[in-house]
């Protein structure tokens, strides 16, 4: 009922066309062996893969979910062997480092993987996510024999990776955490307390789970200074890297979810488990950030995934539906009823939807070329002002792109009626499995709150001067005049004017509000985030239409159907999304008076 | 883990203070005999039943769903015993016709019922909802015999009704509908055909089932004016009332749903089955719609009740999970954190849902005191007044409830972080159940073109008129000085002025764009629609302002916490939801052309 097909041609026009990848990664040492005819490789590969064995089970994993049986967690029908599959054929080391056995790509490449196995099996694709996260976790900190144990096992499949952070009484409060760590004679640490909404903390798709762990030495200060990182095994793991005994680490239970119903979600009791400390002691939360920013990402490309996933099966539904006619009359009179793509109200929707989609997947490119930017460049100064950028722009990529993507599919659900809301036709379960991702890796409002407090008023907006600075570089560069018409793109540019005027006069009077008012930060950041990413968006359809121009002066008739569907998507937004900005701008210059006014009990 | 009382508080208020309800029914005839006190009591007895009996079965009826099996249909449990306790108690009959055995009270007293209902259990509130719609329809068309029949039964819930309109290939366009009637000799009917998604088709709640159901008669025009409408019993019904042999109607399975879990939708089989013609032949979709105003509202009060349900038990997690501390500094600092409500960026959310379930409720008010004077006023001209009011609202009544209120069970779900993901503590069932609401009972795109074509373009903007007419009475009609500071009701004064000559304009406009392109119309219908509902909402929160005002006038303290809240509620929804018209505004004039530029197959 549901449909998906890996969108490779976007794909590789963002890729191509828009951000021009393979000069990118030729620049790079660390990419410069790949070029765009591999990457295409890889990505047709990653498609038919995720088509044939991850997508079939999308359905019949949400009805099953996973189970839970004498402290044992077994997985939906069919995972495990998908697994496999997926293992053997080394897409858990997609990013992994080269020396350790992963492949070493980009994030520019791997993030389309990611966004393919969201869309094809979200449930599915957290054990992989999770996996990348504690592998980049382990490159980065981890000793040369722990990194050399652990990390070709973690690529290979052969074992995943979680992140154990929250526990009952906290989550987005981690310096609250009771988990304790206490040191052992052989330089190793027992880790004991209970942790909670575990991704893949205990399954049957690996012998092995290598838990990463916050906890709190014996003489940690208070507070989100006193918390260490500590990789926990759930089964030892001998010198030579075979398995030895059980660990002390129990999986108490699962959660009963809306959605992700594939995705073991565990509670797990550490029970004097044996760990190693990986980092500095007290700098846990400090070294566990330094891979936040790639797993944010992950998750903002959950929503961008299942927004397409969302928005394919819609149309697929919408091309066979009739219903009523055409405002202008029967399109098509020699049937009962027309198409219903031919009411205006549902192509609103179906656009609302693709360009949230298209646009989310130009800014989701951005976002990982400039991780790659930050991680690889062989100039110093690029790396930081790529690191600059991944700072503003993290915040976004997690909350924006989960807010458009629910969004996405809930308007996705809408086109089909009535059938939106039967179970059969796969609709809702995109729309349950999207909520969470505006939930977990911190809420979104935890996201915002990170914007406006450390990217914006901490740094006195040094970070937006940076984004301005490199807008208006962008807006310059582009005046090739002899190849495409500039008049063509002027709404583009305009918007981009406008909105990035906005965003600096909004940003400049927030720094003020947060001097004189404690609670200003606060009040406007949800605003605040949602319009640098509609500010953002503006300029990442600039690119688009402009590559999309110069492919039409390019190729003439031969790319008309594709570029100018393009720039017809682009228009969508400008005319009937980001519109919202001016909104946003209002309701930030609300401040925070109105939202401290009641006493608590008065809610 | 949720929490529910009924607001009483808050519908005493807007009944009272802001509707002044006891002068409205004394000036009617049928409701002459009803006063404030009086309708305390109902709504008490109401808040105290769904509160011990239906409340208590909200998650569990989720849970365990409905059964098929053998061709019958099992509710969840207690649902059997809960009906019948509010069967026993009348509230089946609350506002049915006192000659028949209802209990004849006013929609304005009835739809605080409603709320409640679907607040407590939205499943189970649909059974009941359903039967009122049946037995409008019966009171308005039926004749005597049939009427005595049957309505004492529907009213007594000794019996229950269901609507049968779609079928598998069509549900928006009815005139496909291919369900035939048979006349036969005994002046009965034959209704042969399948019908799908029928709320309460089948269940073991009552010994008997009314359908309405339409279908075709031999020689039925073509499309929707073809259309006839049908009661037909599950089991005959005899001349005494008593019941005969089963009726070839057949359940033939339930719909796995998203939510509203514990309402039987259920696809039925009518095989031959007898029934009798209502109304006149080929008028079934008009005579339907005569009670379509009614139901549409009530679907409306289902976004409203779960918008409710969802912040209060929003607002028993906020002041219980402690996490961080605020802007400013520790509020509690003897304890480890500060409750949760202490951050701006929470009350923003608990604000916006607040505002717009309050928003919500002071407008379904209005449209049922509406519903009231069309139907009950002694003054013709008083009755044409509201029903073209109610003409005008109905589609806004059903669908900006419904968006609001599934807004608002979303965002009072973020309040949770995790644990809103989680199935226990009941917040995503919440979103579950109100996502329907913006999909059935025609979805909201629907209205929204009902709205613009029938409501708007047909009349030439005759409604609108009236409505601003009725605005701008009643704000001179508030210059009664003395009593309240106007310049306290300033900001909501300047409000709706600037948000009425905004909806006149883009009137106007979208009048005029309709007579050059077809599409316009449909182009608009969304944010049309939406920017309504804000016009509608800012005059209905200078009511509540105006109210609050008055209250505080007159009590001085002892009003305050009430009043107070409202006014910085009523606030919170001009500065921070209101400025949404503008985009709106904006939106609205991208026209068409975009929307129908791409083909068919591009999408």
């Amino acid at each position: 009922m549901a449909d998906y097909r890996a969108p490779l041609n976007d794909m590789r026009f963002i890729r191509d066309e828009v951000f021009n990848a393979e000069r990118e990664w030729q620049e790079m040492p660390a990419t410069a062996e790949l070029n765009a005819e591999l990457a295409d490789a890889v990505l047709e590969e990653a498609g038919r893969l995720v088509e044939a064995e991850l997508f079939p089970l999308n359905q019949s994993g949400d009805a099953e979910g996973c189970r839970f049986e004498g402290g044992e967690v077994t997985t939906p029908t069919g995972f495990r062997a998908a697994f496999q599959e997926l293992a053997g054929g080394g897409w858990c080391g997609l990013g992994g480092n080269l020396e350790h056995g992963g492949q070493g790509l980009p994030k520019l490449l791997t993030q389309a993987f990611d966004e393919m196995l969201y869309a094809s099996n979200a449930g599915f694709a957290l054990y992989l996510s999770l996996n990348n996260g504690a592998g980049l976790l382990l490159d980065a900190y981890a000793d040369e024999t722990t990194k050399a144990l652990y990390l070709p096992r973690l690529y290979a499949g052969e074992w995943l990776g979680t992140m154990c952070l929250t526990e009952p009484h906290c989550g987005t409060d981690l310096g609250l955490i009771r988990t304790r760590a206490v040191p052992e004679e052989n330089g190793r640490y027992a880790i004991t307390g209970s942790k909670i909404w575990i991704t893949g903390g205990e399954h049957d798709l690996t012998e092995n789970v290598a838990h990463l762990v916050l906890a709190k030495l014996p003489d940690a200060p208070a507070g989100a200074k006193g918390i260490s990182l500590f990789l926990v095994p759930k089964r030892q793991v001998l010198e030579n890297g075979s398995l030895g005994g059980a660990n002390g680490v129990v999986c108490g239970g699962l959660e009963h979810k809306m959605g992700i119903k594939g995705s073991a979600t565990c509670v797990m009791h550490f029970e004097a488990a044996e760990g190693i400390l990986i980092g500095e002691p007290h700098q846990g939360l400090a070294t566990m950030f330094t891979m936040m920013n790639y797993e944010r990402l992950s998750i903002g490309i959950q929503g961008l995934g299942l927004g397409d996933v969302a928005y394919q099966s819609a149309m697929a539904f919408a091309s066979e539906r009739r219903q009523s006619r055409a405002p202008g009359g029967a399109v098509e009179p020699d049937q009962a009823a027309d198409p219903i793509l031919v009411h205006p109200d549902v192509r609103r929707m179906a656009l609302n939807v693709r360009a949230w989609n298209e646009g989310g997947r130009l800014f989701a490119a951005f976002v990982a070329r400039e991780l790659d930017r930050a991680k690889h460049h062989p100039d110093a100064g690029m790396r930081e002002v790529a690191a600059d950028m991944v700072a503003l722009l993290t915040p976004v990529a997690k909350a924006f792109l989960t807010d458009r993507g629910f969004a996405a599919t809930v308007e996705s659900q809408q086109i089909y009626g009535g059938s939106g809301y039967c179970v059969e036709w796969g609709a809702e379960q995109f729309v349950r499995d999207a909520r969470i991702a505006m939930i977990y890796e911190g809420t979104n409002g935890i996201q915002a709150m990170d914007l406006v407090g450390r990217k914006l008023v901490r740094n006195q907006g040094a970070y937006v001067e940076r984004l301005a600075e490199q807008i208006c570089a962008d807006l310059d560069d582009s005046d090739d005049g002899h190849e495409i018409d500039a008049s063509a793109l002027r709404s583009f540019r305009e918007a981009v004017e406008r909105e990035l005027a906005r965003f600096e006069r909004v940003s400049e009077a927030l720094i003020e509000a947060a001097k004189a008012d404690p609670a200003a930060a606060g009040a406007a950041a949800h605003d605040y985030l949602q319009l640098l990413g509609y500010t953002v968006y503006s300029w990442m359809w600039w690119k688009a239409a402009r590559a999309a121009q110069r492919g039409l002066a390019r190729q003439g008739a031969a790319g008309e159907d594709f570029y100018r569907t393009k720039l017809i998507v682009g228009q969508h937004f400008l005319t009937r999304q980001l519109p919202q900005a001016e909104s946003l701008e209002r309701q930030i210059a609300a401040g925070p008076s109105g939202l401290m006014a009641l006493e608590a009990s008065h809610f």
